[in-house]
């Protein structure tokens, strides 16, 4: 059995993955930490199915571990990671610190100076795109919920060049609650998020913005202008993004289609639906699952929807996903 | 026009009396008071539809305000009253501060010293209940949410000595997440309410307990002790409460529904429902009403089911209510 | 008081109405229709607040009703105007069957020949862009939901050319679920709408792109062309539009906002929100107001966001603005 | 591979089974049958992450099943369990044609004649009450939603005869919409549900008060009258029983923690939570855990709250862990 110690298991993200990993045939929880309920016990904390005793992060034991999962803000993440690796644990690092590539980009979209730029890069965790580069890695870094499913809902189009190239491409999403994370806000409060639905940071200025444009340009060999606006929605989990994408006159939607069909045969993870059927949260939540479907706007316009549980591919499932790879064992093993 | 000033108006009673007073064909909102957003406007801290300065309470403005209604916390209301009376404004208290007529009741179940005992009693403001004590009084003591909804759902039968005296009553009631305010808890998290239901504070603890039986005894002539389960319902507003009570032998439903259509026949907020229906919340939400049903479970046990609104009926519409009355306006006057 | 029938108040929209139309001071039902019904009390089929006597279509006091509210399906409402306008009964139609100026655009988006081509043009009921000829109208056409919310959003924009012509615009946008109306269906069962978001009719299949294009036409004085993705949101009401505008490049934010502001100074039931802030559904629901924000996504590209409760100004509040109106009232009159 | 036939798999019971059998190490889906949708494939059909080919139920193929799961209406259900019988295929029985122990029974609760009177007595399975009797049944039936939660909740008590001897026990119960099945019923549309809380059937007409009482016999070894009122809750799933029982004078809560905690000490499935803890839906959504919690209301008055999943505990995971015991399988198998 693989050995996982969890950092910040009562957040909603590494919660979820000890959720997961009561299922998981060859995995399971060895220890967590929680930081500021340190001393207590998760029950007590969450009135959820779970109980563990929480640890501080000085408490972590390195040496009964193989991986640890990290649910934890930017910046504490990184420094996390650092301590594993000198103790030779592997990690999943499910926040921010490890997504883009360089210290540059880093401080462009989060501020300050990167806590362990030796880090850089690290392997971008989603194994549909970037499958050869997970299984030798001693870190990785799991990618954002919202850049999951864009990348997923784009990469078969961009890989073929099936775009127009330099044309912005519109991703309209939005995410269940517990994207926000379990931090008390005003916004958050029950009788302000329910019956409500909000934009907030549309434009360019959602720090997942930086993170899609790095990962775009990668499947294109180009840039890829993105335009992004989020929005709050009053359900749990899931997130669904609505893409706009220019694509070359005379492309007809059979054989878009038919391209991603092909290109995602062999996932487990990832369905294409039929032409005329479109996603809904309703088909991924509570599963590992990235659902996809394709409508032709108008000649020219692709209409690209795309769904996620943003708690499983979207966090805990995909790391666990990575940490399958990680270690050899089944990709899908304990994530049905 | 009767001129209003509100105190606390970016909680939920006080904005929701606000919104109320839009309506209102002879009192308008004259000044609001949000000790903590002072010199904000109101639509920069809660994002509806109205639009207000904020004052600090050391600037409400005496002189152009005829009646304040409070929506404060406990202690800090009964101290606005005494300085509203100062000044000869009318007061309407939405807090619990004068609902207790004692103030050994109010220690025993709020603790502490009363900060204003001088004002007790005041007049309980349960219109239906108690409309001749109201239309010359100077300061109203508003109800609370749970107890203007078992307080009409018993009084016919309490009053007519239709109950077995001595015997227990249950109530299991149920409120939208509003009834626990703005201010920011974990358990109020849109995550850990939504897809939730929790009882809470059951037994004999919620401080309504007290309330509820002061005004029962009232009703009844002798004391009636009250199980209460109160339960946190994933809802914006409402309350339903489901009331077990013992009643004499040989009582059949229809006197009893006979006597419940007849004691409010001419009350324009009490809507006794036909013989086997049963009130929902959506009859009630966003109305100043309170819907009843009569259930006979078994021979001498009768359930009793009320519904109101907890921020209309149950706060602010009832507040605007009790202001008519003192103003000598009609009673159902911006209410419909 | 003007007297009011209604059409259709077991429908969403016609309650809705019949709600708001208790408030009025100058207006109020006269009589109620409802076929499925009919012969049955509105309270026996609709667990709310109001209760009425439910009349058969052909048992309609013509005589006793000086204006009628109809919220029927497309087709059955133009064979209402009729029957109105012979008994000299002013109308305003909820439904779809005025909206379009020709019968072959009807043709086109709903199917079929017009029932009642006789009636085209009908003056188009958004009085914040046509109120000019809604004073003597004597049958108005109110708008769709989705269009109202976009019209709204957009008009400032295109009335001063300030888009680039021909360029499509992208409306993406979310309606609470009695948008989809009353009847059963199985996506609109609680368990499947709820904790779900989902994508229907996307691209330019939804019928209010007919509508929308002719009304932007209209104010652009040259075709607009529309791609339009509606979500069903899990709310009970409420639309938000997230609009994506190629504009004049060199314009900057400021000058839009100005533009925005000073062209709805005069109109009390739109708010444009300081820059920086976002609509979201809390600004709107219970009222007749549409609330409207503008981010500048990237140089040359805006998004607009509007928000309306769609049963309000999308339905029924917009219909009692129009009867207003049409009878002389304040515009406002019952709407506040 | 214990090989499974599920019968009514659009149904959400069936739909739950199918999605809980993916992660069984030792048992899967064999075959699908709806009734309806034959013919069709079930992510047709259903929105979600499942899909199958769906039979008609004469085109079950007995010889590839081990065991069938039926979730059918009753009426239907014995019927199919007897042609399984006559395969020599077992069963689990969702419905509630084989709760009662006499066709008497079921002609008083269920209205007219039993359709297999001959299967009478079946096992009940409750796995926690009534263990031994399971192991060798070849027909097993699954209990009601809400008697599973009361049945647990009181268990313990009734068992050790510290309750009072035929004092009514009031169950006071509240469901998530899923409870009430995917038919299309008019207080089941989203916008009539959500927002909502509705009381149905209250007092001793619902048909679990039949089951209730039988099995509460059972362990108090006397009759034990039951008024039972369940409420229309806004969630998905989830049941949140608040029972009320007169237990023996001079009974402390502590000695009756005490005794819940021993009588449950093996269980797997059933947490009490700590003195001064409250179940909620969050603690047992998504699992097959019953939690409780018990509260001395006043001397000699306890109330006891249980929580289950209706969907698992109340319904499909019940029916695996009663299928596990059938087959000699560990009986948490596939329900971590």
């Amino acid at each position: 059995m693989i050995r996982v110690g969890i950092f910040g298991i009562t957040g909603y993200a590494g919660y979820e993955a000890a959720r997961w990993l009561e299922r998981h045939p060859a995995a399971k929880v060895a220890w967590a930490v929680s930081e500021a309920s340190a001393g207590k016990r998760l029950a007590e904390v969450v009135p959820g199915p779970l109980d563990l005793p929480l640890l501080a992060a000085g408490d972590a034991d390195w040496g009964a571990a193989d991986v640890v999962l990290l649910g934890l803000p930017h910046g504490v993440a990184a420094r996390t990671v650092v301590a594993a690796r000198q103790h030779g644990v592997k990690v999943v690092d499910l926040s921010a610190d490890l997504r883009l590539r360089t210290p540059e980009a880093y401080a462009a979209w989060y501020g300050g100076a990167h806590p362990a730029p030796e880090l850089l890069p690290a392997p971008y965790g989603l194994p549909e795109l970037n499958r050869a580069a997970l299984g030798d890695a001693p870190v990785i870094a799991n990618p954002g919920c919202y850049p999951t499913s864009v990348l997923l809902g784009l990469a078969p189009l961009l890989e073929a060049g099936l775009h127009v190239p330099g044309e912005t491409i519109i991703v309209n999403a939005a995410s269940g609650v517990s994207g926000a994370g379990r931090g008390l806000k005003q916004n958050l409060h029950y009788v302000e998020a329910n019956e409500n639905f909000s934009p907030y940071n549309i434009g360019r200025t959602h720090r997942h913005v930086g993170e899609m444009e790095q990962e775009l340009a990668g499947l294109a060999g180009a840039g890829v202008p993105v335009v992004f606006a989020p929005h709050l929605l009053p359900v749990q989990r899931g997130i669904l993004s609505t893409i706009y994408v220019r694509v070359q006159p005379g492309l007809d939607l059979a054989a878009l289609h038919g391209r991603y069909r092909e290109r995602y045969a062999a996932e487990p993870f990832v369905r294409v639906l039929p032409v005329g059927a479109l996603p809904a949260l309703s088909h991924v939540v509570h599963t590992n699952r990235c659902a996809i479907g394709l409508t032709m706007a108008q000649p020219g316009l692709l209409i690209i929807t795309a769904a996620i549980d943003n708690l499983v591919k979207g966090a805990a499932g995909q790391a666990i996903q990575n940490m399958n790879l990680m270690f050899g064992l089944d990709e899908t093993a304990g994530l049905s």
